[in-house]
């Protein structure tokens, strides 16, 4: 998965950019580990899965990526539209999630928060929700 | 609308639920120049309406926001839930929009970002997301 970089990326856009490749490798793989590499572990982080009410406090959420893992689905993605934004030690993310799934595609839109560790960039907030189809007709 | 406030909240913490509290009155108003007003003027901003792809960039999020104002659907919300973080000049607040609809509630998971200006916390990243009902039963 190759992020759509900016034309003039900052060393701050690109790193948080991998950082959002590899939470999208990580929920791909189901990879439980490094999904909690990712991902700040504190009662400040939120994750909102689509039609999800939202989860806050690392515990709420780690347990989530658990049931996922551990259902039936295998998510497959193509992620596109990415843009990065960078604020200080605070950075977000929008992009489109591209579900591979029994031959339609179905598109979810994402937000994600960075903020900056000692260890890089962290994940503290995921907002996933779908697009209706006539809107995605639309945007086209 | 009262924002519910964290135990201890600090100065920046209470600005940016007065600016949450102002997108919501706006929104409940149809007020579009206050909306305007609350939202970075900026290619940057972003937002994702419940079900629509992402719009970026003030031009075409001003203009959603002219479409919903001047269709035919007026929306009452209770506000319930609200979280705020605070990162230099960044914040992140999520809450729930609680619609008031038909005799039915309707709740939408929200994550709107603000950032520091010199007049103040302004909105520059808005998604709301529709929550199942089957979702809102397991919250409860």
């Amino acid at each position: 998965m190759v992020p759509s970089l900016p034309s003039d990326p900052s060393p701050d856009a690109i790193a948080v950019l991998g950082a959002n490749a590899a939470f999208y490798e990580a929920f791909e793989s189901r990879d439980l580990d490094t999904m909690s590499d990712i991902w700040e572990h504190s009662d400040r982080v939120g994750c909102v899965h689509p039609g999800w009410a939202i989860l806050t406090g690392w515990a709420s959420v780690s347990a989530s990526w658990f049931a996922l893992f551990d259902g039936p689905q295998r998510l497959q993605f193509i992620v596109t539209d990415e843009r990065v934004e960078v604020a200080g030690d605070v950075a977000w993310v929008t992009c489109n999630e591209n579900l591979l799934d029994t031959g339609a595609t179905q598109a979810v839109a994402a937000t994600n928060v960075f903020t900056r560790a000692d260890v890089g960039w962290r994940l503290v907030h995921h907002h996933g929700s779908p697009v209706e189809q006539r809107m995605q007709a639309r945007e086209q």
